[in-house]
């Protein structure tokens, strides 16, 4: 059974068409990794690029994009609205199929080891693999920004995880983590009121005492002319037939019925098969050896 | 898009393992086809081989199967519980991805040619295949059984699609068909009085009236103790959803539930992922681009 994991690494830039390609050029020259997606936010000025595969090559196809956005990125002259901290931003390593956190928290360990000791940008751990309580929350670590850090990391408390007390003079500092698979989901609702779907999402979020890891909010959507409670959530903890059936049970109290749901970007076929089993009241069926189209 | 078909010759042989194997064999030697499933009844004296692939070479791994079964199988000698006219019994070609049901008939006819010519066993083309109205249904062509065609061939009426007015003398005759991909599928219900199941059994039933191609009986399954409506279904009419809810609508009227579902033996990612998009009231998914482990 392959190990399966994917990198998720976010660099800031989100202007240079060049610097990107280059980054993801780099993201995809290792065989048994494949980048699947680059996002690019200009306003934002970052790109976000998803590497899947096994899990060597995927360390290594993650480690040559952070060397060209090293090489190619200088903090003192970026500018964007996002929280950012170095060249190399928030780079989640996350299990997709026959890995444990563990072993992720691992590959984080040596990856983080070889960017301070091949590009010497200092690295702090966050989420799953974070050695200290103050860091597990990404926002702790990045709310100084690369701005502010470089006064702050000579104190002992900021001392990164892999490296000195000291940025990288132009690529400042990266934090790297382990999370769960998260999903990115939207359940619509027949309402402009966006009220209603604020007061459903606090059901929802980890931050109110629901679901662990779960993050949501309400939003309205303009184009679609209502209003949507937006998630992020880990499926292996709270799989999303359980968030719509809630939010359908909170709905109800407003006499308003779900309109449709969406999966932005990707979803695991376990997160999938999962809801359908519960809806389809599945007994005993196997997608490995049952679903033709993966027996070729 | 790669076409994909499925082809699933039935062979008068359930007994001797050394010819059942040699069958196997090739019906595994062709690149690009692959034998997902061998059922072998020996009650029945006959075993059943599910060829998947790219057209071209699931006809030729077809080919090269029934050619084994031609050499190594004498229907003089053949004793068994089911109807069957050779040694090559009923074989559908069934489209899979990207195939349309006309495209299959036209395999059939080639694939028909090629058998009566290279191995001179007469060929009868059913169901979406048949040339003739009285050739749609397997049964009509079958129940004379092999011993009753030896006569019945020399009547005009009977005349093969493919070959003259005799028997290959050991192999008999085969039927060829094409049919739309069906998925047997089981609804369990908290009871033990089958006649519930029966009647629900005939909501379904194309033979009733309801969807066309589908097959549905009400069954008692001891090791369950309780009752299932069993359905044979082509999804692309009827989809697994609809079967789910009007099961469990004929079920209230009893006050009656559903206890579980069951998949058996191989289904299409499509019939599933439709299931699953119903009951999450998804929108926009794309499953060839969204699903994660389907991009390596």
């Amino acid at each position: 059974m392959n190990k399966i994991i994917e990198c998720i690494p976010n660099f800031s830039e989100g202007k240079r068409q060049d610097v990107i390609d280059a980054i993801s050029n780099a993201a995809n020259s290792v065989p048994g990794a494949k980048l699947i997606n680059v996002n690019v936010d200009p306003s934002y000025n970052r790109c976000v690029h998803t590497i899947v595969g096994e899990p060597e090559a995927v360390l290594e196809a993650t480690f040559r994009a952070c060397q060209v956005a090293v090489e190619k990125i200088d903090m003192n002259c970026h500018h964007g609205e996002h929280p950012r901290i170095g060249a190399i931003d928030a780079s989640p390593i996350v299990p997709v199929e026959n890995v444990t956190i563990e072993e992720c928290v691992e590959y984080a360990n040596r990856l983080g080891e070889r960017i301070f000791c091949e590009l010497e940008v200092p690295v702090y751990l966050y989420e799953k693999a974070a050695k200290k309580e103050e860091r597990i929350k990404l926002q702790n670590i990045r709310h100084p920004e690369y701005e502010g850090l470089q006064q702050l990391i000579t104190q002992p408390e900021w001392l990164p995880d892999y490296g000195e007390a000291k940025l990288h003079p132009t690529a400042g500092a990266m934090p790297l983590g382990v999370r769960g698979p998260l999903v990115a989901f939207n359940v619509s609702l027949n309402t402009t009121d966006v009220k209603i779907a604020k007061k459903i999402a606090q059901c929802i979020r980890e931050a109110k005492g629901a679901f662990a890891e779960a993050r949501a909010i309400g939003v309205f959507v303009e184009e679609k002319q209502c209003v949507q409670v937006s998630c992020m959530i880990n499926h292996k903890i709270v799989p999303l037939y359980r968030i719509i059936e809630l939010v359908r049970m909170e709905a109800q109290r407003y006499g308003l019925s779900i309109i449709g749901t969406e999966v932005c970007g990707m979803i695991s076929k376990e997160a999938l098969m999962d809801s359908c089993a519960y809806y389809m009241q599945l007994e005993g069926f196997d997608p490995k050896a049952q679903i033709l189209e993966d027996q070729l």
